[in-house]
């Protein structure tokens, strides 16, 4: 485990994407994007991911010189074609529409269509937050999780965030998975050699595993709640009302057609829409209320849900971002450590593009 | 059990709301309201309610006569102080300003203040589809539910509901509590004299119970997932960002300050906000691409997911809002059937009002 500092990797990156033949800009966006996964401890979207964007490159399923541009609008809505570019630019671009939109209407919301995978959902919701507004991000993804009753992988892992201003206290950011647990948690069990706790998994059969490799072995992810009896039907209409707000209303592709992020794995021959799709809202405050009043009020309710009696005096009850921003101090300090793998995947896309990897 | 006709459940309803003070046109809305719940199968939110109004309305809690109005607005949202009326009544106001507002600005987002319970999520979703458009409801609701971590209960089961039209394909209708299970599906276990599935309740120490008396005795509901290991955290976060939309946004009662819908428990002595909150959208489908072209894509998406390879044959897969379409289709035609202590709490209104309960 080798440890780098935030800045060092932002540089080897934005280098990496400059290789790529992004623009200045564009390099500097992706980086900042990709970069903040790995601050706030989402190890699997940040430069774990690098070398994947490339091999997708190479492919040519991503465009480093996308004409991004909005093909439909209303006062409070648009739609937005990435054509075809990095989700890390796509995505920041059509953020900053829906707040342009909300500064005029209250509220902004702008499906993507022809995207690619965009890094953590939360990054995007937050930057409503500067403005004093609420910002919600979801996208869709490769298919790997099962509806309720369903042997097929009909999903992605697709997830929500949700960002809420308040006023002393930090923000509110709730950023997570539709399904029972991310992939990148079974990545961890593999790599630990141990069993998935019932509810995560379902075999190829459609039966509840323990095995940690169930998914690559033609499984499939469950959503949220694992089973019937626990509500996994909730996770399924999570998991697709952010398919048909993405993918549907962005013409986009939709669940089984969703590209896949892995190079190895080809498109479906017979597309529905256009690449990966993602769907943003920015939610002026002030557009409700005055923004002081609902500030303190947020102040209120954070304070209230954090002091509340917990079952366990060693564990207190979390605000929803809390984790993430104790990681993010913690990694902005003290660096960012890259497991082997991921370091000598790094390595490798120095030597590939001549470019530095500094500690 | 007896098996009462939907037109004089829906006479009796409307019967009673008039005789406790409400204008013909709001006990039509209030009465239209509730009994979809019936119609659809939510047997909790329907008939069986309706003494539990009575009582809210008798310690001066609802008022029958409430002037319901917008109070802020932006050309895409607006704040609705619902004057302390039926949730019955108020809520189909604010989701008419949603869809008013998406007519002009592309969606429309109204929070609510000053409501009372508002029969089921979906229903008010579902108004959105008749203008091509889709429907977003949600509600705080008395405290119930314990965050991941915490003994207390500080949240409502607070429902989401999503309603998206589609073409020749009966619409895609989510409507779920944020919670591992409803409350209703307590009183089913109760009156079956069965345990609980781990994962739905907690005891009064914070550890999972399968007690089905377990809230009653001092416990608390648990967030969708369960506990944490199962994704407990994303239910906290669905729940409280309901809270937060439906309560904080608007200047309702947030939190465990949310009043109790059983009329003998008080309100706390240190509102926050006034009554309880809800949050609607309504989001022109023809705002992001044509509609024709949206709905045809909700058809294919919807048939796709239909005939997805079931893991048991006799259990095909569904699409959000099949079972309760099943339902009122079955209820139209062959009536709604009430328990025996449902019937009897309907006979003593029956009396109370000098009103006919018909078969």
């Amino acid at each position: 485990m080798a440890i780098y500092t935030h800045q060092s990797l932002y540089e080897f990156a934005k280098s990496v994407f400059i290789k790529m033949g992004c623009s200045d800009a564009d390099a500097l966006t992706a980086s900042d994007t990709l970069l903040s996964a790995d601050l706030r401890g989402v190890d699997s979207h940040g430069v774990a991911r690098l070398s994947g964007y490339v091999r997708l490159w190479e492919k040519g399923r991503i465009n480093t010189s996308p004409n991004i541009r909005i093909v439909h609008e209303s006062p409070s809505t648009a739609v937005v074609d990435g054509d075809a570019g990095l989700g890390l630019v796509v995505a920041p671009f059509a953020m900053q529409v829906a707040i342009d939109k909300a500064n005029q209407a209250g509220t902004g919301w702008v499906a993507v269509k022809n995207s690619n995978h965009y890094g953590i959902a939360g990054y995007h919701a937050m930057k409503a937050l500067a403005h004093d507004m609420i910002g919600i991000s979801m996208t869709n993804a490769s298919p790997l999780v099962a509806p309720t009753f369903s042997k097929e992988r009909l999903l992605g892992t697709n997830p929500i965030a949700v960002a809420i201003p308040a006023n002393e206290e930090p923000p509110y950011v709730g950023d997570f998975a539709s399904t029972t647990a991310a992939n990148g948690k079974l990545e961890i069990l593999q790599r630990k050699g141990e069993e998935a706790p019932e509810g995560w998994i379902q075999d190829a059969e459609g039966n509840v595993t323990t095995n940690a490799y169930g998914v690559k072995e033609g499984g499939a992810l469950r959503p949220l709640g694992g089973d019937r009896s626990n509500g996994s039907h909730k996770g399924y209409i999570l998991g697709s009302m952010v398919d048909i707000f993405s993918a549907v209303l962005s013409g986009a592709n939709y669940g089984p057609w969703a590209p896949p992020f892995v190079s190895f794995m080809d498109p479906v021959s017979d597309p529905v829409g256009d690449g990966l799709g993602h769907f943003f809202g920015a939610m002026r405050v002030d557009a409700f209320r005055p923004a002081d009043e609902f500030k303190g009020h947020m102040d209120k309710w954070i304070r209230r849900f954090r002091n509340s009696e917990p079952v366990n005096i060693e564990q207190p009850v979390l605000i929803p971002g809390d984790p993430e921003r104790a990681m993010e101090k913690e990694r902005t300090t003290n660096g960012i450590p890259l497991l082997d793998a991921v370091e000598n995947d790094l390595l490798s896309l120095a030597k590939r593009f001549d470019v530095t990897l500094k500690k």
